[in-house]
């Protein structure tokens, strides 16, 4: 809770510097050129152009103006202290300008030049000198693009994408961890009518990262939806603050990230110079924090864009309103494909839409609802939207768009955008034919238009995981501390073996199968005697891991039988081993329960428990999920429940086909248990894992049957 | 082989009337307007308006002229016999127009009135109606919207999509069963510069079908590549003669097909009156016919447009050269999740690359290969992209276009195209901001060139798909004919039981368990003794399907127990079904397999083997897959072995973690026995499945343990 308040203060000072760099009054662009084709002349050409009505102060000692603007020798002549410099020099002389520019007093810089730790130790030396000239002054970069506040029309950028005469101030606030990246996004949503209010390419993040604009956004009055462009997340808690913040303030957060195959996450590596994460534990933090993952490229605007109309969708069921029959089937198809249901009408509503039919052959009662006349008559076309979302049946409408809406597009969008007040559901358009102009002026309206059929269920798909996310979120907020970890002064250390690993996880809380630890057969006699019925044999060794695979685990052995199956043992485990075992273990045996794994991965992201079901069948496919261990300590219950219904296999926990229900509050508990133990150890706890773990019919508990755990 | 030489013939009729209705030298447009802003009116404008040099002959009594062109009062008094005629008048008087242009010896009317089998019973009779009065005529639709030859500027289409002044020729022939998605594909192939030959929308299919214009694209030496918009295949038998032919012609087939939902199946067919079959026998006719299937509706250009540039994908392993580093990784990352892999260059290309580079940050021996400053330098990107074609490294290179080329595309595309004689293998590019300009310029000169990352990493697989799927459609034009069927004349009738469905597998060549029928005690132990070891007992019955679930199973019975397990089951059995069983089977017990199920599926597609593994766990992950049984007879080995290699839980087949490999072959001869008896029975056949069967170790065989059939 200390580091909680001390990163209060770093994060408000952060941000009222990430607000001056936002909005400056003045701009100082060091190495500016006065040729706006040149990458250093664009800076003060997009200034003057899209009407930045602050102090330019280009700094270039070989011209006096630059696009009829003044021009100063060097930074210690400026006029004022800028609020913002914009470096366009070279890493060599970037350095350089950037100590004369805190030494001034500027608010931030901005660095565009590459050569730093994307390119290796070198240029990582470089970064740090970086960061040590520029002090207190903060930093966006180096190897950055810029940014561009679209709200208040301040492009702090060189990306040639500003090239473009307008683009539509909107309330999506955009962070790319690629500056090439930021340039397509601002032109795509640019071309399809889509609003942003604030770009950043925050690339090298030698100083300001990804968590400080996430934080910065969920403050901006203008922001509303905010969408991540993300190669590697390099301080996970700080961003997680960041994204339960938005998530606080009702601001969802889109990610697009990709590192996803081995062959991006090298490309990533070497484009950054980040270390990055395995793919499916960022799958655990966004969910953990209520980010949306974007799952294409394309939905990383298209997403953002749904949201941002600010529309609440409560089920799956949609309406589609059609012009045209074949792109009305198209896009059921594709809802139907991603879990949506098209009813047709009910009474009420089907008899509402015939009372709008004027004798052709229209077909007004199914869905798709056929209107194909419409677009040339605005008043059909609203009455049957409007009937759509008042009717109870439906939870949002899609409205086809076909060429008859071409011609006349203003006329079209108005007739749907009268619609939108009255009800609070969402409203969404598919454009069939190649028609941008009439995808703009949708989405101008506040009228979410896609070009592809996936990406309506896309959107809806995201608007549904916005609400569930968000209550995560709220959940890891409202999170209760920690409990008092268990004593661990006395832990053994090293690999353990069986018996001390499951007596580590039973001192954390997870039920274990009764065993003894034994050396000779009177003793193994004696143990399988008390543990009554048939039992199963271990050798008992902190080295060997694989135990079945050289004869030592017998099953279901009779105690009488004890001896004999110890001594085939013990030749069957020499041959393999060269050495007779000393030690075993005599267990009881557990029967009728599902067999699962409970584990531990660790990466850069973080610690993470991992559950998955036993058997090979599942092993293959990779059927597991992960949980990020929050700040504070342990996973609650609620999340632990929730990971095993994420299975592909939950149904065999579930009663399925007649099987009895598993304990699955008992398994809760375990997980809950595992992890307590995880954050009570940290670093210690090089390596953990539970295998099998048996879930027994409810009310009959879990037992971990076996296990290996290394401790440093 | 009777009915594939009447189908010659009639396909060689066809075949000629399809090229009279695509390339007439007279068309007749029956009810046209001389408004053409009317749909109405559109045929003779956009026939005039493309330059179409043939006669046109509008036929409306109430007007004299139509654009200039003279007007007749009715078909009887054209001056001519047109090839075609476009009815354009509803659905009451277009059967009497079709009457009348039969009678005349009209090659074929297109007809697009709506009204017909997709609204009901009613619109079916319309349209029996409308069949017979075209007589010999054949027949486009009706509820089309026509067809456009590109090749020859000929449109016979009312598509708003022709509006446009202009759409490039080219080698995607398309055809779609619905006429509003043709006019989406056209206006959005010519967006992109995406060049198509001839259009078709086939829609309800009254006579001329997808299967007939994939034949007539097959031959038409403009078609390259055949892109089909599928809703439901109405004929499988000549849909797979088609897609064979154009496989043996060497064009591939990428289809887009729809239903894949419930909800969208259903919309389907209310869309066009068709039944539609399971999704996934669709992916098994188009994997037997060699049809590439688009995953997404975009797919279904870039596909094709991939394809068309006619260049020879080998391998993964692809060069990515970016002029922007973000979007470079970005590429490089979907095409790994797609299974593509992004080395860095070998040490020989390495040092060619190094030797282009001028001193600057570019970054030219590592993948992706950035060569940010090149897009202004095109000799630079033209020699990078030479070496890495003429790498042994590489199967292809992606180009990233960022915002550099944006200026001056031709150039860019220039030098592009400059590279690509002299070798076959791939090129693409990923246009990275909005350009779609420049990815016009970029795909007319034969590179194709996409927008989204994951649609490159779409059309690179689909390159791999195409060569292995015309394997398999030689293959299956090769297959030799049917084995002889085993007499069939004996076959008893109904719901067989277990030892019956057993005795017909086994009658087919299927390896079954050894067993033994019995009536009571004395017989069940000496069959148990004559079987030795331990054995499983059985009720008997053709009416209970769920024995285990009554307690009529019991698994490793020594022969001494028989009699009292034998009584056990008799009291358990009736307690749950009232009356005591009176036959049992004892069987051999097969152990160390791998079990798995054997079964049929049949829909309007066809007659289907079904392959799954065992378990629930691989059931809940529905890992099965599906060979539609080939008009000529059974399946071959080669497919058999093909499926069980398909399934994700293959590995446990294959020597998965020190398992024993199992007998695949023996596996694959079952599979070929099975679909045997499937062909051999046809109809009379109406469910059959085997589950489990065991496959044993390599060279044990394999063994049906339980069975059902049904036979009519």
């Amino acid at each position: 809770m200390a580091s909680d308040l001390i990163s209060d203060a770093a994060t408000a000072s952060t941000a009222s510097a990430i607000a001056r760099l936002v909005k400056p009054r003045s701009v100082a662009v060091i190495g500016a050129s006065a040729d706006p084709a040149k990458t250093s002349g664009r800076p003060v050409s997009y200034l003057t152009r899209h009407g930045f009505g602050g102090a330019i102060y280009p700094v270039n000692p070989k011209v006096d103006t630059i696009g009829g603007i003044r021009c100063y020798p060097d930074i210690g002549s400026l006029p004022e202290v800028p609020d913002v410099g914009i470096v366009l020099l070279g890493a060599e002389r970037a350095q350089h300008a950037v100590r004369e520019l805190a030494a001034r007093g500027t608010g931030a810089a901005i660095v565009l030049a590459s050569g730093y730790t994307e390119t290796g130790a070198e240029g990582a030396r470089r970064q740090a000198e970086l960061v040590e000239a520029a002090g207190s002054m903060r930093l966006l970069g180096p190897n950055t693009i810029g940014l561009v506040n679209v709200t208040d029309g301040i492009p702090l950028s060189a990306s040639g994408a500003l090239e473009m005469e307008h683009f539509p101030a909107g309330s999506i606030g955009v962070v790319s961890q690629s500056g090439g990246i930021l340039g397509a996004l601002l032109s795509r949503a640019a071309a399809r009518g889509i609003g942003l209010s604030k770009l950043v390419s925050t690339s090298n993040e030698a100083d300001l990262d990804l968590a400080d604009f996430i934080d910065y956004l969920a403050d901006d009055e203008a922001t509303r939806v905010i969408a991540l462009y993300v190669e590697s997340v390099r301080d996970p808690a700080r961003f997680r603050a960041a994204a339960l913040k938005a998530a606080a303030a009702g601001k969802p957060v889109v990610a697009f990230k990709i590192g996803r195959s081995e062959a991006g996450a090298r490309a990533a590596v070497s484009h950054t110079g980040a270390l990055a994460g395995a793919d499916r534990m960022y799958d655990a933090l966004f969910r953990q924090v209520g980010v949306i993952r974007a799952q294409t490229f394309a939905d990383l605007i298209d997403i953002p864009a749904a949201l941002a109309a600010g529309r609440v969708l409560r089920g799956r069921r949609v309406a589609v309103l059609t012009s045209t029959g074949g792109a009305g089937t198209l896009v059921s198809d594709s809802l139907g494909v991603s879990g949506f249901e098209t009813p047709p009408p009910d009474a009420a509503t089907a008899a509402q839409l015939r009372a709008l039919q004027n004798g052709d052959h229209a077909a007004l009662d199914r869905n798709p609802i056929d209107v194909t006349l419409a677009g040339l008559q605005p008043d059909l076309l609203r009455a049957a939207i409007r009937t759509l979302l008042d009717s109870p049946g439906y939870d949002a409408v899609a409205v086809i768009v076909g060429s008859s809406g071409l011609a006349m597009p203003d006329l079209m969008a108005d007739a749907i955008r009268d619609c939108l007040p009255g009800s609070d559901k969402p409203v969404l358009a598919y454009v069939s034919p190649h028609a941008p102009h009439v995808a703009a002026v949708l989405n101008q309206r506040g009228v979410p238009a896609f070009s592809a059929p996936e990406s309506c269920a896309a959107a809806l798909g995201a608007m549904l995981d916005a609400a569930r996310l968000r209550a995560a979120a709220e959940q890891a907020l409202a999170a209760a501390p920690a409990a008092p970890a268990a004593g661990i002064a006395d832990l053994p250390s090293g690999s353990l073996d069986e018996a001390q690993a499951k007596a580590l996880f039973a001192r954390f809380g997870v039920p274990t199968v009764r065993e003894t630890v034994v050396r000779d057969d009177a003793q193994a006699q004696a143990a399988a005697r008390a543990l009554g019925e048939r039992v199963v044999l271990k050798i008992l060794s902190s080295e060997i891991t694989h135990k079945s695979d050289i004869g030592g685990v017998a099953v279901g052995v009779a105690p009488q039988d004890v001896p004999a199956r110890l001594a085939a043992m013990r030749a069957e485990v020499a041959g393999h081993t060269g050495r007779e075992p000393e030690r075993f273990l005599v267990q009881e045996m557990v029967g009728g329960g599902v067999e699962m794994i409970l584990g531990l991965h660790r990466d850069a992201l973080g610690t993470a428990v991992l559950l998955g079901m036993g058997g090979v069948a599942a092993e293959l496919f990779q059927d597991t999920t992960l949980r990020l261990l929050p700040p504070g300590g342990a996973l609650s219950r609620e999340e632990a429940a929730a990971m095993a219904r994420e299975l592909k296999t939950w149904p065999l926990l579930d009663g399925y086909r007649g099987r009895p229900r598993a304990d699955v509050p008992a398994l809760a508990e375990a997980i809950v248990a595992f992890s307590r133990m995880a954050a009570a150890l940290g670093e210690r706890l090089v390596e953990a894992e539970i295998n099998p773990v048996f879930v027994l019919p409810a009310g009959q508990g879990v037992r971990a049957a076996d296990g290996v755990a290394v401790i440093a």
